[in-house]
């Protein structure tokens, strides 16, 4: 991992992130300052991943408030982030954060305490990863001591790696530390339509990191499945409800399906950020419909290198892009947190929902 | 319907077919003469869909045979043109019909007898679609009566329609049936990639038709169904087998999973030719694996309408690319084939083998 997916310039009073939809053609490195520029980035998926989004409103909130601390400004501002995308809960749970801590304050103070927190969200980001890469990695030895050493066959879904945190990744993290351990392992990277996160972020983090890996089409999971390929599957979580149900980038609900018809575990990897507990059920979560565009079109690159966006449809067909969908507790083997891996159901997310709050 | 998708030619002793390689963008006819001419249209995909790769077959061993009506050419020739796909059955039931024709005939009846029966397949495959078509639309009529003449929403993924066939198609027969009826429709239609199948030629298929339709990315079926947006999932089949699993175009599984789970009724609509009953079970099909190139990039077309090729992965990661998968009986509604619709169970299958051996 050679850089956080995101720094923080005191200098330039900016943050500056990787321009993710360059990758991986290109590893361009933007500064952002105005509240426009992180509304632009967190919308147009330059940044993208629960974790990282939430860090990155964050930090947009904190230093729009060293132009203008006005609470209305900071209602303003707070309530231009929360919409740039509406289903990654951190978003809103971040904002919060910052604005419980600069509520009290007078407008003196609340830029530098705003900093303040983001630069905790950050920081406890990073420590969250890493202890969720720690408790996955336990899993993972104990599946490879049962396969007697052999690679265990991963596969996943979108991109939860480094890049959608700041450090580890949530689904990544797991494997990291694994193969930092020498546990040989090899990584089903599904491409992820229609904006290939799987095939352009997830296998570039792979390939930068030395562990073996083959790109698929997202629908071809189940035939992976259903011919033994697969021993585990571990993804992401976009929004984590109080039913155990999680939302994920939309094509990780046929391969939690896939998964249970042919006895794969199947492992949501997650901090406790991107928990909504004021959701009952999935079926309470808004779901993003994205730019119909998206699914017309592919983006790549050219042989050059250069990304080219080519029509993959009918010309005048119209398209339907909804960005993720739920699944359900009941497909989920288990929900690796920062606190040890949680069985995805009421009962034991009470549980773990009252030691959150009683620390 | 403005043509078929393959006509003989007897003044060049040639097939013309659509390069479905071309489509949407460009209706270019080419011309199949020798025996490379039909493995490679074949093997490329410039023809596909069971159906018509056997037709497409049994031309290409006929015309060989004027060339050359051998034994020994008649082996070679229909062993070379039964390797050209592996997967989908039309291919050597067509050659197995040609070949059982022509063995007890001399040299000189050889070609013109192995023509007649090309010509008996193909229109054989004209009146089967047609009657696929009908009785699904039985079906369809019954939906739509149900919803109180409201759209029925039926969702599809790769290519089952008149391109696939000679006319009318498999699964989108009925569907041209029922538009026909007036009955109201909208098709959802999964992209299918890597070669995205149902963005290019069923989206244009449909256009052409005027039927209602909208594309969408492989994974989002399962959100569609989950919320209610899918009425019936209606596929085809490039192989059925005796206990009534279907081998059809990767990525069917999932959805058949997310219909069980959703109740939403799954058919797949074949013509007989596509049993196999030697296989007992989907697991002795063999199953195509083509070039991780087709996963790796992705061919759309520019804004002037030229195919372009652009990279989609990340430029050193592997690929792996199953053609096909398995969708077992037990997700199945119902076989819609031109002798009515049949359940996906050995009972109901053997009953129908009999019947048909017996006519």
């Amino acid at each position: 991992m050679p850089l956080r997916s995101l720094t923080y310039y005191a200098e330039n009073n900016g943050v500056r992130i990787i321009d993710q939809t360059r990758l991986p053609g290109e590893l361009r490195i933007i500064e952002l300052r105005t509240l426009d520029d992180f509304c632009r980035a967190i919308s147009d998926m330059q940044v993208r991943g629960a974790p990282l989004i939430g860090i990155t409103a964050a930090y947009g909130l904190a230093l729009e408030l060293e132009r203008n601390p006005g609470l209305d400004n900071l209602a303003h501002a707070s309530a231009r982030l929360a919409a740039s995308r509406p289903t990654a809960i951190n978003l809103a749970w971040a904002l919060r954060r910052l604005e419980r801590v600069v509520d009290s304050l007078n407008e003196a103070e609340r830029f530098v305490a705003a900093l303040g927190e983001a630069h905790a969200i950050a920081e406890e980001d990073v420590v969250n990863c890493r202890a969720i890469g720690d408790h996955g990695l336990q899993m993972l030895r104990s599946m490879s001591e049962a396969a007697g050493g052999l690679a265990i066959n991963i596969l996943t879904h979108c991109n939860a790696g480094w890049l959608a945190t700041l450090e580890w990744g949530t689904a990544l993290a797991p494997i990291y530390r694994a193969h930092e351990e020498g546990i040989p392992l090899h990584v089903w990277v599904s491409e992820t339509r229609p904006r290939n996160q799987g095939a352009k972020l997830t296998a570039w983090e792979l390939a930068q990191a030395g562990i073996a890996h083959t790109v698929v089409a997202d629908g071809a999971a189940g035939y992976l499945m259903q011919t033994g390929k697969v021993d585990c599957c571990l993804v992401g979580s976009d929004r984590t409800v109080a039913n155990g149900d999680v939302c994920n980038k939309v094509g990780t609900y046929p391969k939690a399906l896939a998964a249970k018809a042919n006895g794969v575990p199947f492992y949501v990897a997650l901090p406790l950020s991107t928990f909504d507990w004021s959701c009952a059920s999935g079926a309470d979560i808004p779901i993003e419909e994205r730019d119909a565009e998206e699914v017309l079109a592919c983006v790549g690159s050219d042989p050059g290198g250069e990304p080219v966006r080519v029509l993959v449809a009918n010309a005048d067909s119209p398209g339907f892009n909804p960005a993720f969908d739920i699944t359900p507790a009941s497909l989920i083997t288990g929900l690796i947190t920062e606190c040890g891996i949680v069985a995805a159901e009421p009962a034991a997310l009470s549980a773990l929902r009252e030691k959150i709050q009683a620390s």
